[in-house]
């Protein structure tokens, strides 16, 4: 079966095709063309049976995705599948299992099996965790777990193919050298058998199962920077340089790819490395992780990265990857997948709504009105998270218990000085001459 | 006693600015000429006993509000202390006492008494408070209320005196009208009495309350827009040409001026909004609320305008009023403050890292050492919430309580595939040539 590059390519629009240009209200020519360009990619693997499908790309709505999975030091298949639920509940776009602990496989399939999102790995995670030792990687092991996880249904796959030997040098200057799990892993074994990476030399022969499955592959950033000592150096956009000669190959391969990155990136850096992986990549999705915008809020890198997020949407990155509260600390639980899917929704928003993407203020108008009318039922089914939208107004009010029956004032102001009850006085008077 | 602004001109060093310049690490004569052009405000009341000065202005750190005070419906002295305490304890640079219920005067006192930040105030709020029906508003009880507070203490009060009668119909066009409860307040009394508002036709004697005790006034943006759809309209720009002018008397006599600021303003606009103010006002120092960058986030209103206040900040703003996640909602608590007060301080910083600012990626560059070096005990002190990172760690390792004891991996990677060990595995080898 062709991919969608390859139906794309040929004019074919598929059914998938077709779902994304009526999801996202833009004609199908344009989205078939796009897609042939590879500046659209649609991670839809014919394995993956449940699949509501999703385009990523520029013109595109901006993409959330929501990492789940356990370590060694946490892990239940349960509360996996309820952090499934929950990122879909409040509006992930995808997830990405990061199971690095017990149960991988079982997790994973339970996860494809209940998910109608595309689902991602990385699949380096469970070659190591097979091995223990990662030095005693090696590719036949991480080809058997692509092409099984392929057939299983993953989506698309995060693969560190552009980080070299070369580029590791440059690394080991910086502050913190290497902060990407499968980057960290594959510099090891490359410094530990003087070799180049086993990803690297064998592309082709991941893309044959990538090109059979419709696996679309995301392009692993190993450099990325690890806090704003070391963002935008040579380091980063050396291995994005490698990267962009992968995404020609995948092309060529007929192959789906999309580009991950950075990481921790100041405020007026983003622009500039977004235009760059543009440039450099030949309009590849650029799927980012944040990035945040300071290294010293632990505990709310979820706000920091929102802040990072939005504008590297703003400035073209197509996906967005969700940072929690525990980042840097330790993993999400499912409150903390709630607060990050919304962080990133309200990032991805933001940043449709400034590009004007179709119907995006839509939303916004409408609360709006809602709120205007006091109309709070109407504005808590608007609002990005219903549920605690209406348990603060339910707690403010609380103290107030006689006039919680009134419904024109919130508990800002309390029910005398309320601007917008008196604005809706003004406006029904005659305006003043 | 010649105010902050006079001091500057007479090329006079006094405490306040000499404490500034220590602080900021600018050169004092670089600040005195700041001061004297107006694009530095010092508030601080000569009344205020315990203060620590502080300088508002775009070549200094950028600063942080947190609203406090009671309304109607919730009301407490003692929470609104500890309020004060929290938004302190977090870093907030000054607060404003934002009070509409019982005990105004009292929860004040009290506040200015405890607080060594400037202490600002919406004087409106207490004169309501007194009449109930803002209807019966007029200036010489305004006078009397703001003559009180000056020698109180109070360090900056926000005047609506820049809302016309003009303005008003401009207003009533909007999806949301006006949503400032001074700007309601008074726009409802202009039409009610088809009169010119009294703060505007008054404003002389106003500056000889604030000129005499050197108060600073925040030219309060009585129109600013309370949703996206009415962002950067006619009503906003109108009202902005007046405190322009308001800006020039306020400078001619010696009084210290700020002006206020949006609100709702969508991603792509903040940047023009900043400029404009800079161009229009002649430099003074903007202090924006948020802006929240999309409507439909209630509950998480912290985060919306942080990364709009981030923007805001790299684009010129000199302080940013908090948000809180309760805003659209009902009064914030003292968690809230918590939460609002750190998403601002991450704003303001990732600002000032992104402008290069004195010093300010410092506490970044010290935090990532810390973090590549395992040092959890540096990292959480230098993190702008301590014991919340504190609390996340230990949250996420409880379930692994064997290992508790090793300190060189966190919960996200579990201690096989930490990259950071891997990375310091892979500098301690030669690296591979």
């Amino acid at each position: 079966m062709p991919t969608q590059l390859e139906y794309a390519r040929k004019n074919i629009k598929s059914a998938q095709i077709k779902t994304v240009a009526a999801d996202e209200k833009i004609p199908l020519g344009k989205i078939t063309a796009e897609c042939a360009a590879g500046r659209i990619v649609i991670p839809a693997n014919i394995h993956h049976k449940k699949l509501h499908p999703i385009g990523i790309g520029k013109i595109l709505r901006t993409k959330i995705n929501a990492n789940i999975g356990n370590s060694s030091v946490q892990s239940c298949p349960k509360e996996e599948l309820q952090k499934l639920k929950t990122a879909v509940k409040y509006g992930a776009d995808t997830v990405m299992d990061l199971s690095t602990g017990a149960n991988i496989r079982k997790i994973r399939r339970e996860i494809i099996g209940h998910s109608t999102i595309p689902v991602g790995t990385v699949p380096i995670y469970e070659c190591a965790s097979i091995v223990q030792d990662t030095n005693k990687l090696d590719f036949e092991l991480f080809l058997d777990v692509i092409s099984k996880q392929a057939e299983e249904g993953v989506d698309y796959m995060t693969v560190h193919a552009g980080l070299l030997k070369k580029h590791v040098p440059l690394a080991m200057k910086r502050k913190m050298k290497i902060v990407s799990r499968g980057g960290a892993i594959l510099a090891k074994w490359m410094a530990c058998h003087n070799r180049e990476n086993f990803l690297f030399e064998n592309f082709g022969r991941i893309l044959d199962v990538c090109r059979k499955n419709d696996v679309t592959i995301s392009l692993g950033d190993g450099l990325r920077p690890g806090c704003l000592a070391d963002a935008s150096d040579k380091a980063q956009f050396a291995e994005l340089d490698t990267l962009a000669e992968l995404v020609g190959e995948c092309r060529r391969a007929g192959v789906q790819a999309m580009v991950e990155g950075p990481g921790h990136i100041p405020l007026d850096q983003i622009e500039m490395n977004m235009r760059k992986e543009d440039e450099v990549c030949d309009g590849a999705p650029f799927y980012i992780l944040g990035p945040v915008v300071t290294d010293c809020a632990p505990g709310y890198d979820h706000i920091t990265s929102a802040i990072g997020a939005a504008l590297g949407a703003f400035y073209g990155a197509s996906m967005l990857c969700y940072v929690t509260p525990k980042e840097h600390l330790g993993l999400p639980d499912v409150e903390d997948v709630r607060n990050g899917v919304i962080a990133y929704k309200i990032a991805a928003h933001a940043a449709d709504v400034a590009l004007k993407k179709p119907d995006a203020r839509m939303r916004d108008d409408m609360i709006s009105d809602a709120r205007a009318e006091f109309d709070w039922e109407r504005q808590f089914k608007l609002a990005l998270d219903p549920e605690r939208a209406r348990e603060y107004r339910r707690s403010s009010l609380a103290k107030a218990a006689k006039r919680q029956k009134k419904k024109d004032f919130c508990g800002m102001c309390g029910p005398q000085f309320c601007s917008i009850k008196a604005s809706s006085e003004i406006a029904a008077q005659k305006p003043a001459k």
